[in-house]
C-alpha cells in the first residue's frame, strides 16, 4: 500500500482513533493502529476490545490532499507512529508499506522506517446489523454525560455501576449514574422518530468520555443499538462499544419526594465556600464538612483537624423548614454543584441521615431535568 | 500581632518566599513561612537552610492596603496557609495571632484558624556584613543562567558540579557548568564599579532557578558576596544562598581551539531534525544518533532500534573540512541547541572521539560569548 496525505488532517484522525487504545494492553497488536487503504480512502482503527474507534479519510474530501497509489493494510504501533507524524517537517506525508509490513514514512528530507504487522492479523470489529437508531442532540447529550459521569463508580466490584444507565420513554431520554454514595440523573428531550424504547442500557464510562472529547461540530450523534453492542456514528468516525452486562439497580425509589428543610443558594457561591472548607477537611482522616441550618443562618464548618478549623456563613436566598446539622464529603458536593453551572439551586433535606437532594430552582422538583443526590456522613 | 492587607499582593509575596521551602524537609518548622509584623511592614521568610528567601511588604507602599494593628511574629505551615489565602472570598484579608500562636484568618464571611508556631523558634537568617557588591544586568544574567544550567550535574557524588561556576575579571562575568559529558559557558559584560574580582564561586542550581523565576521588572540584581554565602538583593525581596564548597575543575583546557570539520547550520533546523531522530533512539538501550558528514552532504540517522530506523538529510549553510561519522546523545544536543535561540551556529569537530564545539556564527570562535561542548559517544 502507498498513499500521500496532508499531515495535519492525518494527525487529527490518528489522534481520534488512538483514544480507544489502552497503553496498558498486554496484547501487542492492540497497541497498534490498523491502517487500511482502499480506493475509497484510508480507514484507521484503534481498539481496546471493549471500545473501538474507526476513522475514515475519504478520497473524495479534497481538503485532505489524499492520493492512493496502491491499496493494502498494516498495523503500526500507535505511540511512535503518532509521534513521528506529529514531528515530520513538511505539510504532506507519504506512507508506503512493503510485503514484509515494513512501514516507510517520508516527509520533506525526513525518512522513517517502522516495523509493522500484517493488517489481517488485527481483530475484526463487530458487525452490527440493526435498523434501530436514534438521533441524539450533541450538546444536550454531552451535558447529560458531564452531569452524570461524576457519580459512576471506579470500583470493579460492581461493574454495572461503572457506567451510565440510559432509558428512553417517548421523547424522554434519561441518564443515571450512582456509586451508592451519590446519584446523578439527567433527562433530555430527543427526536424519537422510530418510536424506539430503551428499557435499560448501561454504557461504559470510557466510551462516554471519549465520545465527549471526539465529537465536535455535528448537531446530532446517531446511536445504533444491538444486543450487546452499540455504535455512535459521527461523520467519518464510528465508535463501537460494548454494553455493560447486568441489571442496573432501581434508582427511582432513592429519590426523595419530600423535605423537612430547604435552602435556596447559588451553586457557585456554595461551591467556593465548600472549596475553602475542604482545605481543612482534606487534611484529616475524615474528609467531612458540617452544614448547620438554624433560623435564617446557614453555616459551613470544619472542626477537629490537627491543622486548625474553619467556618463561614453562607449567603442564601431563602431558608425554610426545620433546623438541621448535617455532614457530608465536600469533594462529592463540589462535583454535584459544578453540574448546575452557576444557577440558583434548592437543597432539600429530610433529616441528617437521609440523602440531600439538589435541583435547579427553575426546575419543578418533582420532575426535575437534573437531579444530584448525596448521602450524608454520620459523624456520631 | 494583627494586620490587614490586600489579598493578591500578600499572595504574590507568599508565593515568592515559599519557593525556598522544600516539601521534603524533615524539620517541621522549615515547612512553614515566618511572618513578622513590625511598624515598618510585614516580613515573610521561607527557607530550606541552603536557600532562604525573605520578602518585605512595606507599610509605606500604599498599593498594598496594609494596616498593622499590633506587631509580633509567627510561623505557619506554608502549604495550607497559601491555599487558604488563595481561596478566600474578599479582596482583603485580616490575620491575627494570639499568645498561643493560633492564627486567625478572616476575609468576608470566611474564618480560618490555623495552628502556628512561635516565630522566635524559626532559625535566624545569616547576617552578611560585606561591602563587596556588583550590579548584574537582569536580562543578561537570566540568559547566562538558562544557557549554562542545562549542563549542571544532578548527581550528588561531586556536589561542586551541581552548580554554575562564576568568575569575574574586569567587566567580564563568566558562568560555566559541566556534568563531565557536556559543558556550557557564557560570558556577559557587567558594570563593575568597585573593580571586584571573583576568582571562582559556584552557585547552587536551585538558587539560580528560583532567582530566574522570581525576578521580574527590575533592570539590575544586586549581588553581595561573603565567604560562604551570597545574597541576591531585589526590590523588597532578598535571596540568601550558600556557595558550594570545593574546587571547580579547570574547564578552559577542555575547550578545543582547532577543528578538522566545520558545518554551519541553523540551530532550530538542526534541533527539529534531532528531535525527530530521537523518537527512534529514545526507544533503544542506547540513546544515540549518528551524524555523517561527507562532501557537502550532512545526514542524521538512527539504526539498530527494534522499532525501526530513521534518516534525514540536514540543510546546512556550509560544510568544510574532512569527512566524519560521529555519534552523540540527542537529548544533550537538543539542550545545547536550544540555548542559541534560533540563530545560525557553527559546529566544530576534531575527530569522532573529541568534543563537539557549538558557537554562534556571529561570535568569534576563539572568544565566543556562548560555548556549548558535547562529548561524543563511541559506538564501536
Amino acid at each position: 500500500m502507498k498513499f500521500t496525505i496532508k499531515r495535519t488532517a492525518f494527525m487529527n484522525q490518528l489522534n481520534n482513533v488512538s483514544r480507544a487504545i489502552s497503553s496498558k494492553s498486554t496484547i501487542p497488536i492492540l497497541l497498534g493502529i490498523k491502517m487500511t487503504a482502499t480506493e475509497e480512502g484510508i480507514t484507521l482503527v484503534g481498539s481496546d476490545t471493549e471500545l473501538s474507534i474507526e476513522g475514515f479519510l475519504p478520497i473524495k474530501d479534497e481538503s485532505l490532499g489524499l492520493s492512493i497509489e496502491s491499496t493494502g493494510s498494516v498495523v503500526v504501533t500507535s505511540r511512535y507512529f503518532l509521534e513521528v507524524i506529529r514531528k515530520l517537517p513538511a505539510d504532506t506525508v507519504t506512507v508506503e508499506v512493503n510485503d514484509q509490513a515494513i512501514v516507510n514514512i517520508q516527509s520533506g528530507q525526513s525518512h522513517f522506517t517502522l516495523n509493522g504487522i500484517d493488517g489481517n492479523q488485527y481483530p475484526l470489529l463487530p458487525e452490527i446489523i440493526s435498523e434501530e437508531s436514534i438521533q441524539l442532540p450533541t450538546e444536550l447529550f454531552k451535558e447529560l454525560i458531564a452531569q452524570t459521569i461524576i457519580s459512576t463508580s471506579n470500583q470493579e466490584t460492581r461493574p454495572i455501576l461503572t457506567g451510565v444507565n440510559i432509558t428512553l420513554k417517548g421523547k424522554q431520554l434519561t441518564g443515571v449514574a450512582t456509586d451508592s454514595h451519590r446519584l446523578s440523573q439527567r433527562t433530555i428531550e430527543i427526536m424519537n422518530d422510530q418510536e424506539l424504547e430503551i428499557e435499560s442500557m448501561t454504557i461504559p464510562k470510557k466510551t462516554l468520555n471519549e465520545l465527549s472529547r471526539i465529537v465536535e461540530d455535528e448537531d446530532h450523534i446517531k446511536l445504533i443499538i444491538s444486543d450487546e453492542q452499540l455504535i455512535f456514528a459521527l461523520k467519518n468516525l464510528t465508535i463501537y462499544s460494548r454494553i455493560l452486562e447486568g441489571n442496573y439497580p432501581d434508582t427511582d425509589r432513592l429519590i426523595p419526594t419530600e423535605h423537612a428543610t430547604r435552602i435556596v443558594v447559588n451553586a457557585d457561591t456554595f461551591y467556593h465556600a465548600i472549596d475553602r472548607a475542604s482545605i481543612m477537611s482534606n487534611q484529616g482522616k475524615n474528609n467531612v464538612v458540617r452544614l448547620e441550618i438554624e433560623d435564617q443562618r446557614v453555616e459551613l464548618s470544619v472542626y477537629g483537624s490537627q491543622l486548625g478549623s474553619s467556618n463561614e456563613a453562607i449567603e442564601t436566598q431563602t431558608v425554610t423548614g426545620e433546623s438541621l446539622q448535617i455532614s457530608f464529603n465536600p469533594d462529592y458536593m463540589k462535583d454535584a454543584l459544578k453540574t448546575f453551572n452557576g444557577t440558583d439551586i434548592q437543597m432539600d433535606f429530610q433529616s441528617n441521615v437521609r440523602p440531600i437532594l439538589l435541583t435547579a430552582v427553575e426546575d419543578e422538583t418533582s420532575s426535575a431535568n437534573l437531579i444530584q443526590l448525596l448521602t450524608p456522613i454520620r459523624t456520631h
